[in-house]
């Protein structure tokens, strides 16, 4: 993707450039503006005739929205919402093929609550209860995050980090029974598929499931349900090209849990290779145990000659100089193969130059680390920063259930206008597409299809989005 | 302050590292950690012994601030500003000595109000209000900022500035009276005194000023005022270095308007050459005219081989890929000096290599910043990409007065906290401090003599802190 040549020639002029006190030349000037575009996500991809035309209607489409009295990605989500689905920027982003999503998560969190009420059925229960509605109401309040109030609601990342880890609970319940984990897997799938994904990685933490007569499933099943919904879902839907497991443990357990686990990862792995794609840790960082804490287990796969692929949770902090603080550098000293938003990357300039030598990319979710409170304006957020630099990264959309979203598009959406403003165009776009299949962790021959079929769709993107 | 020897012989290190799956080796990983520290602001910086003990001083109050309930840089300045008071780490930022603030305005916007009403005497208003302290409010009102509930009073950028804007307003007729102009400025030179500031460089539009009888002032009257106030000033505290004043106009002028003015900058220049520094444009960039608008007046000075340095405000905008957003280009085009704010200066990333190999430092206000809505917590403020980076920059306060904060030591409190957390120490501070001066319009002797004084009175401060 990187003309090499022209670069250098460009940064030889901007060195020449700097040297020297060269005034106000319009020429050198408009040198240095088209270098700075080069450097961005996507500056060196070359936009064919088509292409170029969609792309002038894309910005007469952004400008729009820039010059609205309320400009989305500076509103929280929960606000915004409403602006963006309305927006054509939004309607485009929805039809193009995005690829895949690679920083999703399974439903739950490890500890379920040790008892709950007993089950209703939901229609007894409708029967029951006069205003449905309500009803309707109190399950979306209890298995979402959303509220019309979202900074009176959520004062703090201490307070909505509570809420959001209770919202996992309040489905466990429920995801956990065996029939409904696969119908829920396989509605997943459906969600994403509808929202132009062709591929996903979920982070899941393998929960046992329970059948009615008692009996309780371990993970092997659960591989092995995923194995089969995958298929059964393919089968139905050719052009969705699958779905990888990112095994998960919360990072609240200790050094001794964690050698285990780490053990039961490289069984899975060596036993599902074909969806059991590495391994992660889950759970709040600022309140979680540092990646350095889990060396000796993290350093296990190593020892033995064992592939175990890393795709760690880093950086989803706001605090600095702490031992979180360093998890960044630690999940590259443990080879990690991407890295779970990367926010504090930007304030790392050493483990920001190691990532880019090493090609790890960040998995990039604008409204989860709004959400939860990083960030406030999404154009202040560090990817805008990184994605000025050509850092390589992906987009996606962490937890969208619980955030009210699409599976990805108002991510993208969020990404695309906030991150860039008027500077990113529709090549950001296509590199971001094609970057969501190369750090995929599919092997190299399906991926190098993958991204053949993905520029096929794109194609057909262009020209439908020109009618 | 760059041992320049142990930064290649750490960057071989680091190529190293990156370069090979070396693992988690401890020392590899204490070498990178080290690397990471040695390019932040200050992390070349030797502390002597003495500074050593205030460091570990220092990162116990830290720690105790990072561990309070509420982070008060992660909060509106309006809330933060009494939990800061309380902070010992704000009373050990009070003590210290910080050099110059190279980024003040005076109280005005160009545009005074054609009418108001008739003036009373404040004694008069006095004896008819019963409730005095309703009145003393409502002046603060009027003068400042500041308000309980600032996410309320002021939901958009457009809302603060018009509000911003106003209260200058407010101030205009009070401080253009000629022998209120000249009480007023000596007392602010006093508040940057007793803040222990030693030099301030005031961005001044430089307004006609009345008298009694009808007379006008004009601007070469104000630039001797300036003179006699700052030498009447330094006769009264020895220790106080001076002031000097870069002009400004509102970049809401036309090009004609322009050229006229930067005419008037040059002459200003030649006939005040000790107390001029140079020129910059006011007001909100966003709504303004780009600076490449204004290239022909710009370039007036090197055509006609005279010398005109350039403080530009640049940047102080979230727009991106707009005619505003290359306004940090065009400042280094045209040769800047210093760059006002530079808030967007980390998107761009051709234009902050440049501003570094040039060695054009930033003016970082970080109050301001937060209270014109660029950005909420300040942990998100790019100054902290910056200057992980080591990026050349000076802290300031743009308008303290307006935002109910001291000359510096609040901004000084929210950068060393908000932008570093744990990771900022005492040499953060010192280079901080160090570069208010080294980036000062002072001629070169007389900034050294004034580095030299700084120095001293930083061993005394640090002495002190140690009692």
């Amino acid at each position: 993707m990187h003309a090499v040549t022209l670069r250098d020639l460009m940064w030889m002029l901007f060195l020449w450039c700097a040297s020297c006190n060269c005034g106000p030349d319009p020429r050198k000037r408009e040198a240095l503006i088209r270098l700075e575009a080069s450097r961005r996500t996507g500056g060196n991809i070359t936009l064919n005739e088509r292409e170029k035309l969609l792309d002038g209607k894309l910005q007469k489409l952004k400008q729009h929205d820039m010059e609205a009295r309320q400009f989305p990605p500076s509103m929280h989500f929960f606000k915004a919402k409403c602006l963006i689905d309305q927006s054509p920027v939004f309607s485009l982003l929805q039809k193009m093929p995005k690829g895949a999503a690679l920083h999703v998560h399974d439903f739950a969190m490890p500890a379920s609550s040790p008892r709950c009420s007993s089950w209703t059925l939901l229609r007894s229960l409708r029967e029951k209860i006069k205003n449905s509605t309500d009803l309707d109401n109190s399950f979306i309040r209890n298995l979402t995050l959303f509220t019309e109030d979202p900074d009176r609601a959520y004062p703090s990342q201490d307070t909505v980090w509570k809420r959001f880890e209770q919202a996992f609970l309040v489905a466990y319940g429920l995801v956990t029974y065996a029939p409904v984990f696969k119908d829920y897997l396989y509605e997943g799938l459906r969600q994403f598929y509808e929202d132009n994904i062709m591929y996903v990685e979920i982070r899941a933490l393998l929960p046992a499931t329970y059948e009615l007569d008692g009996r309780l499933n371990n993970k092997d099943w659960s591989m092995r349900a995923c194995q089969d919904v995958v298929r059964r879902f393919t089968a139905n839907y050719p052009d969705f090209l699958g779905a990888r497991v990112i095994f998960t443990i919360h990072r609240g357990i200790n050094a001794t849990e964690a050698v285990k686990t780490v053990e039961e990862a490289m069984t899975l792995h060596r036993n599902f290779p074909d969806i059991m794609a590495g391994f992660d840790f889950v759970g709040r960082e600022d309140l979680g145990r540092p990646l350095w804490y889990f060396k000796e287990a993290l350093s296990l796969p190593e020892d033995r000659g064992v592939n175990l692929p890393y795709f760690f949770h880093a950086g989803e902090t706001d605090s600095q100089g702490t031992d979180v603080d360093q998890n960044l550098m630690d999940a590259l000293l443990f080879n990690a193969t991407r890295i779970g938003h990367g926010f504090a990357l930007a304030r790392h300039p050493v483990v920001k130059e190691m990532s880019r030598k090493m090609d790890v990319p960040l998995e990039v979710c604008p409204i989860s680390n709004q959400v939860l409170k990083l960030v406030s304006d999404l154009r202040d957020h560090p990817a805008a920063v990184l994605m000025a630099e050509g850092h390589p990264v992906v987009i996606s959309s962490d937890d969208p259930a619980l955030f009210g979203a699409t599976a990805l598009s108002h991510d993208f959406y969020e990404a695309f206008m906030g991150f860039g403003g008027m500077s990113f165009n529709l090549g950001t776009l296509k590199e971001l597409v094609i970057n969501s299949l190369r750090y995929s962790s599919l092997p190299s021959q399906t991926k190098k299809k993958a991204i053949e079929v993905l520029l096929v769709k794109w194609d057909k993107f262009v020209s439908e989005s020109l009618l």
